[in-house]
Parts: C-alpha cells; sequence; structure tokens
C-alpha cells in the first residue's frame, strides 16, 4: 500500500478529519508500523492525492489530518477487453489492471471461457471494486476503473466494439498474430486479451471485421496475468505509463 | 498445461512407453478431456518436444505411444535476479519467469525482503521445482530453470555479481532510476527486481558499483508479479521472446 485511498465516508463528522479502522487501519499499523505523528501518503477516491498526518491513534481506529494537493497520475490511453478468467485469477488480474492506470475493463464472453465462471462471487461489485481499490494504493492512484461485464460475445463485438475503438489503434493479442505488437505508442489504444486456450478463429475473424489487428508477443503463450503487463508495457512509451 | 512435461520416471518399462498417474493424468483427462486415441503435445525435461498418443488408459493412469522430434522454444538471454518475494507471490513469480524463458533466477536477500520469508517451505526444491514445472508447460518448453538462493546482499552483489554479468547490459528496476528501460533488445541482460518497497539506496548504490544502471518502467510502482512480464516484454525484441 504506497498510497491510503480515503473515501467520502472515513470524513465522518465536521471537523475534516479522517478517520480509518478497517484493513487500511491495521495494515499502516502492522506494516508500515504508524503511529501518531506519522505522516502517510493518502489520495481521495477520484481525486487528488496529498498527505495523512496521523492525529490520534487506538488500538482500533486513526485519526488523519488530511491535505489533499496533487492530481493523481495520468490514466493509462487504454481501453482493456478481456475475456473472462477463472475466479482465481480474476483478483490479480483486475488489480494489476487498476495498478497499470487501466480506467476502462470490458470482461467478455469467449467460447473458451467456462459459463460456470460468470457465476463467481468474485464478479460482485463489492470485490471488483475492493480489487481495484489495491490497485490503485498500490500505484498511487485514486480513479476507479470502470469494470463492464459482456456476457454475450457476438453483440458485444458488433454493437459495442466499434464505438469503443473510434479511429484509435485496436490490437487484440493472440499467438497466432503475424505481426509483433507494437511499441512506444502514446495515443489511445483498444487491446483484447483472450481466454487461457485463446479466442477461437471464429471470434478472431470477428474481432478483426470489427477493428482489431492480431499481434503476437513472440513464441511463448503466456497467462493471462503474464500477458497483460508485458503487452502494456510494450506498447505504450515509458512516457505516459 | 500446454505441454506435458514428461520424466525419466515416467518412462518405467522396457516398451518406450510412458505412463502417467499424477496431477498430469487428472488435468489432461478432465481439463483436455484426453481419452484413448488422442495424441497431446509432450515434452521430455531438459530435452525434446513432440507428441504423446495416448494408447491406454483405465481410471487411474494414461499410456502414451511418445515421439520427440522438436527443440525447445530458445532460452530468454536473461539472468534474473529477484529479491525474494512474499511466499505467496513467490510461487507465481517463478511459474511467470519459467513460461517467459527465464533459466537462471537468483533469488537474493535485501533491507526490505522480511527474514522470515527466508523460512518458507515454498523455498524447498520441491516446491520451486514445481512451480518452474508449471511455467514450462505453459509455454511448451522443456528445459527448467536453475534457482539459486542467496541470503547474503552484499557478498553477492560484490563477489559474484561481476562475473554473472561479465560484459553484458545489467539493469536495475527501480522507480527512481533516471533513465527508462531500454526495448528490442537481443543481446543477454542481468535484471535485478528489489522487493515490495524497493532496494534501499545503500542497495542501489551497490548494485551501480558493481555494474549495474537502475532503470524505471515509468511513474507507477508496480508488484513484482506485474513488473517482471512488463520489464522482460519491454526489454527483448519479440524476436527472440
Amino acid at each position: 500500500m504506497n498510497l491510503v485511498l480515503l473515501f467520502e465516508s472515513d470524513f465522518s463528522d465536521r471537523t475534516g478529519l479522517a478517520v480509518l479502522e478497517d484493513r487500511r487501519f491495521r495494515h499502516v499499523v502492522n506494516v508500515h508500523r504508524a503511529a501518531t505523528g506519522t505522516t502517510l501518503k493518502v489520495g481521495f477516491l477520484n481525486g487528488r492525492t496529498g498527505t495523512g498526518h496521523i492525529v490520534a491513534m487506538d488500538s482500533k481506529s486513526l485519526t488523519m489530518e488530511v491535505e489533499l494537493v496533487n492530481d493523481p497520475p495520468p490514466p493509462l490511453p487504454l481501453n482493456l477487453v478481456l475475456a473472462l478468467p477463472r475466479p482465481k485469477v480474476l483478483n490479480r488480474v483486475i488489480a494489476a489492471a487498476s495498478s497499470m492506470g487501466v480506467k476502462k475493463i470490458w470482461l467478455i464472453h469467449a467460447a473458451k471461457v467456462e459459463k460456470s465462471y460468470w457465476q463467481s462471487p468474485r464478479l460482485s461489485d463489492e470485490n471488483l471494486f475492493a480489487q481495484s481499490v489495491l490497485g490503485l494504493e498500490q500505484a498511487k492512484d485514486t480513479v476507479m476503473p470502470e469494470i463492464m461485464l459482456k456476457r454475450r460475445f457476438k453483440p458485444f463485438v458488433e454493437d459495442e466494439i466499434p464505438g469503443i475503438i473510434g479511429k484509435n489503434l485496436a490490437l487484440c493479442a493472440d499467438p497466432s498474430g503475424s505481426v509483433p505488437c507494437p511499441f512506444n505508442q502514446t495515443a489511445p489504444v483498444t487491446l483484447a486479451i483472450g481466454p487461457e486456450g485463446g479466442f477461437i478463429p471464429y471470434e478472431i475473424d470477428l474481432l478483426i471485421h470489427n477493428g482489431f489487428t492480431p499481434v503476437h508477443l513472440g513464441k511463448r503463450i503466456l497467462r493471462v496475468e503474464t500477458a497483460l503487463p508485458a503487452v502494456v508495457y510494450r506498447l505504450f512509451s515509458p512516457d505516459i505509463l
């Protein structure tokens, strides 16, 4: 936790002080060894970042004076279209995407996504929010990604993808891609990543027909949690990362 | 599992047939729906890849005719020096490194590595081997990475690092690095990645003094499991990945 993300509800009274008593309280006490007098890096959800100076602490909570003076880091100009991963992997992928500054994520169905994955409690708003918070805290960001669930591949690709892509570059990471993934981009990109086992040829064709270019990252087939940072840090210039 | 990795011990009799009855058996039955007559992609530990044709199966085991005809993918020309991650993260990082073709990994101590991490049973030879196998199976590779444990930072950096680097590029991924990480490399690289919380200034200085250049990946601080694929796929040309 490189930044403590604060919410409206943390400012519980009219003093302007923030009171923490949950996971964040335990983390700053146990990991950061925070005490009265400690100053922590904080940020306000979807707002600015700054400092939180601990003015009081007991065994259950701490109280901070908060000063918010800096803008959060710029968002990554990436629309991420991701075949719904296994529930076990979903949390890590959402946290990683959030830490890299991705602000729009569409979790979509595909032939090789098991239908049962859509029943996972990890797809609840509460859990997706919690995982996104972990990523923001990691990267000192405050701006919550928006996560959309699309349970039908064809209508999503045909009806929504063209509007999402607009006039920007759209790439589909696929080991069968004949072109290597470009690099040092600074303009917005829409990126699609398939499920374990890949998109099937019909899906690749539909993606191509709707604006995507399949690109490869080399010869090796990577897991989605490895492929995502690999593509993002290949694709974009460090200037905007 | 994109390849079933086979071991000497799987070839238990003089027929030349391989018999599987462990995790790999259950996986190919439950996930790949393999049956008698199915042909699977296989590879022999540290050897060639090819096909395994299932000639017999019962509820506990399968028997394959194996033909090994192809070389495994080329290794990644990367020496990876990694501050020992939290045990919870270690397995994933080893499997990811193995899937990317890393063949030499030094797990090292650093000021911000908790001493207790060195007691983790996940550092056993058996577990490191098992996690490496998962990465090889993912990337259709057969060549087992070598993992070395270095519990003392200074003697390792001073006495061993210069010989490991040789005349090649040596980079230390660090958010404080003033130079962006280079890209499209094809020559060997030694890469150091710090612990959560980073290398301390004394450690960075010692790394620089012994041949490393600190490079950054952008403004965001990434977790090690995100940073590793990010650097590797930023650093190397897709031609050799």
